[in-house]
């Protein structure tokens, strides 16, 4: 039937089965929001079953035989343009990835990640490890299914890491992690040994609604459509997106913690204005996704820290700031908040860990998701195993399961391999920074007047507009010249924490 | 295949069927919420696209053969208790008028329900009914065609009618209009010969924040479980239920109008309520579904006005309230607050009329929507016809289409067969407030104390566990001995409105 059939109605026949499937898992995405921040406690456990029943559905229609077959022949067509061709030959490798999850898998998998993600909740709330370990256990066992079931070269890892940062494999993870390791332990070495800074003005009180003012002044003055997006409360702060014109954050507000709002704010706009920035002609298509989770990282936290925490973005904030809050900070010069809110120290929290020693907390989740996957950890014991690599890597011990191996809410969701994202997304941001700060000139300034238009208009251009049409590293090679290398992130970690800690 | 399974295996299977199309219909009521809260405007287009997407799957497991078979095989099955006969019945009798309407129609009437209910909205803030009236139009066409997919007896208008009220027709609501023009004439015409009461103090100004807490308050009061719902603010009042363990209420607080934020909260808290006390066991199933739209407004309208513009009610509230309000309230006596409360006075906004003029609203609308169906109005000039009726039944005069014929959003939703509901649930609520009393003694001085826990019993008992068991005229016989009999409403509007107007 359908070779018949002109390519132009193939290819949008193609489209709207691919926006239906869209509209069901942003239909997920809406409910996963919802639970986040405004379900009632009661109303948990339909909600996970109306979350099972969509994400049945959307497997169905995404492994149709209707779908492949429209694939199939787009695939021996000629006349498609690249974008098309791209959004067709991605749709087919994902197309083939869901063929191998049998419907019984993706059940089980849906009603486990909901009972996990519960259980991690009451766990935390209880302080206990041995509360969330047997749905650990369970989770862990789908995982490893789910290595089989998709297949692997090399580790198993490598299977699940792919789906988050295709290419991505053990090998380069050990190699960069590696490099992080030996070359920011003497870094480290050296700050230990400088005086510390203080960043005691940073843990008096923040009034709420002032924060909260903040944070929406903030996500505003970088450019985020408020006309198209929505800032509101949750435990862990989260970017979701609806469409491209419908891109949610949310953030939480720590009285007691300025920094913890606030860098959590900028980060997850960093978010939102990727996929504020996807193309909105190409929704439900690949060219409309976001490229990888490592470039989504990117640009969070190219905001959150490239932006964010330089010392530029509080030369223009910084005046008002301490007008909102005199008392905490009429007495501190920007050059002491600029250090305190800048202080490397290890610490227990990976969220609220400084640039530097973020990435062992990384390291260590790292390790600890290859050694459950390869059998080498077990769930019973990985309190103690945490804690271990805690000691080893960081000098610290967490006092409570709920500071340590529950902080998390990743393994709860399944998200294994989820993690080394974050780094990665570290080291292609100060890349990319480093490549728009030789292409704008004048970035350091503009920042330092509170004008991010330019560099928003040169992410947008660069990187948003084409979504999954290259790879991480494709995009990396394009935007930069070179692919993704782990010593611009050095040099910036060198520069500016050596200037700091001098 | 089905022939030869074991019936509770077989049940079990037609089970798991509805609560998915449950699950579905729920998500899109999630997302239907979202769109009167939250969403931020430029997400209109694609929520709109999603509704229709999860509305075109929903029908379509909803006509999908393989339920209509085992329908078919339980049907034939002697081992069925009572409820899951009921279940079957009224499953089937769903799935035969699923079945009539073209998948193509289903995914046009969502799309123009969406565009009409944008164009609305456009439409209010332009104060234009013309650009509501091509919308409107393609509505009232699409609205005939319903007619005639479902079928009718006498006048097209049944079809629309029995899709919210079950076995209600034409000829039974003109008899009743009539009896209630009859009777509420003279009634009305005493009253606007005695002096009139006064109620400026209800339009000081009552701070936003009060108000909202009175409004959570008097939801908590009533019983409502906050645990399994919440209250948000949209600019209409409604309430939507995503299961028995979510059911939420939503709220517009108007700072110079105390009794908007006030009667819509109790009105709304009144269909909670029943949506609260479903039975949780027979979710997706018809037995945890409500009866009809009139028992649906019985409840709301019982709360709202026997319970809460009664005398009683105050006695308990209103010291509170006047400690609450004390620069508007502290010179205005309980019974200077009741009559304020209580004032009958033609008016051009049905959603704040008084209990008695309220009808010559819903009666104008029935009015019209039959005049439409038949063809004997337009479109072109429903403004004027609104006018006309609003001046031979209410002697008043809409300044602006947005007080006139745009002020309701039903018709914008494709609502049309709805708008009698509202009378037959004040009739339906007198009628059952008259049994609980009599069956519950002491009610009065219960509710002169703040107590509803037995009044909230006894619906939950003889109303809410029932689902769609009963049809409204079979549980109104079960709750009250008789059926629907419209004279115990003017029995309570005489002795209520009196004793005000004595």
């Amino acid at each position: 039937m359908n070779t018949r059939k002109p390519t132009s109605e193939l290819y949008s026949t193609f489209t709207a089965k691919m926006q239906a499937i869209a509209d069901v898992r942003n239909a997920m995405a809406v409910l996963g929001w919802d639970q986040e921040t405004y379900l009632p406690e009661k109303g948990a456990a339909f909600r996970g079953q109306q979350l099972t029943t969509l994400s049945t559905i959307a497997h169905e229609m995404f492994t149709a035989t209707e779908l492949g077959d429209i694939l199939q022949e787009l695939r021996s067509r000629g006349d498609l343009n690249a974008t098309q061709r791209k959004n067709v030959e991605l749709s087919q490798e994902d197309y083939e990835k869901n063929k191998k999850y049998p419907a019984s898998f993706v059940a089980e998998m849906s009603q486990t990640t909901n009972a996990c993600y519960h259980a991690w909740i009451k766990a935390r709330k209880a302080n206990s490890y041995a509360e969330f370990e047997p749905l650990l256990a369970k989770m862990v066992l789908l995982k490893k299914q789910e290595t089989n079931i998709l297949g692997f070269e090399g580790h198993p890892y490598n299977a699940l890491l792919n789906e988050y940062e295709k290419g991505a494999s053990t090998t380069m993870l050990d190699t960069i992690f590696d490099a992080v390791k030996t070359a920011l332990t003497p870094l480290l070495r050296r700050i230990e040994q400088r005086p510390q800074v203080n960043k005691d003005f940073l843990h008096l009180r923040y009034e709420r609604n002032k924060q909260w003012e903040l944070g929406i002044a903030l996500l505003k003055d970088m450019g985020y459509d408020m006309g198209a997006g929505r800032q509101d409360i949750s435990e862990h702060p989260f970017t979701t997106s609806f469409s491209p014109q419908d891109v949610r954050v949310t953030t939480r507000i720590d009285e007691q913690d300025f920094g913890n709002m606030t860098w959590s704010c900028i980060h997850e706009g960093g978010h939102a204005l990727y996929e504020q920035g996807l193309p909105a002609e190409e929704y439900g298509l690949p060219c409309g996704e976001a490229a990888s989770l490592g470039i989504h990282e990117s640009q969070s936290r190219l905001w959150e820290n490239n932006v964010g925490r330089s010392k530029a973005f509080w030369q223009h904030h910084y005046g008002k700031l301490q007008q909102t809050f005199p008392d905490n900070l009429q007495n501190i010069s920007l050059d002491q908040f600029y250090k305190g809110i800048n202080l490397v120290q290890p610490s227990l929290i990976r969220t609220e860990a400084d640039e530097l020693t973020y990435h062992f907390h990384v390291m260590i989740r790292y390790e600890i998701e290859k050694g459950l996957l390869e059998g080498t950890y077990s769930t019973k014991d990985l309190d103690q195993v945490w804690n271990r690599y805690y000691q080893e890597y960081l000098h610290v011990s967490a006092p409570s399961a709920t500071q340590g191996v529950l902080q998390d809410i990743h393994w709860s969701h399944g998200s294994f391999g989820y993690f080394p994202t974050y780094s990665l997304g570290s080291f292609y941001a100060a890349q990319f920074f480093a490549a728009a700060q030789q292409q704008l000139p004048g970035l350091t300034e503009q920042i330092a007047t509170g004008q991010y238009g330019k560099l928003l208009s040169w992410l947008r251009e660069n990187i948003h507009r084409y979504g999954r049409f290259y790879t991480s590293n494709e995009l990396c090679e394009k935007v930069t010249g070179q692919p993704l290398d782990f010593q611009y992130f050095l040099k910036y970690a060198e520069d500016k924490f050596g200037e700091i800690y001098m």
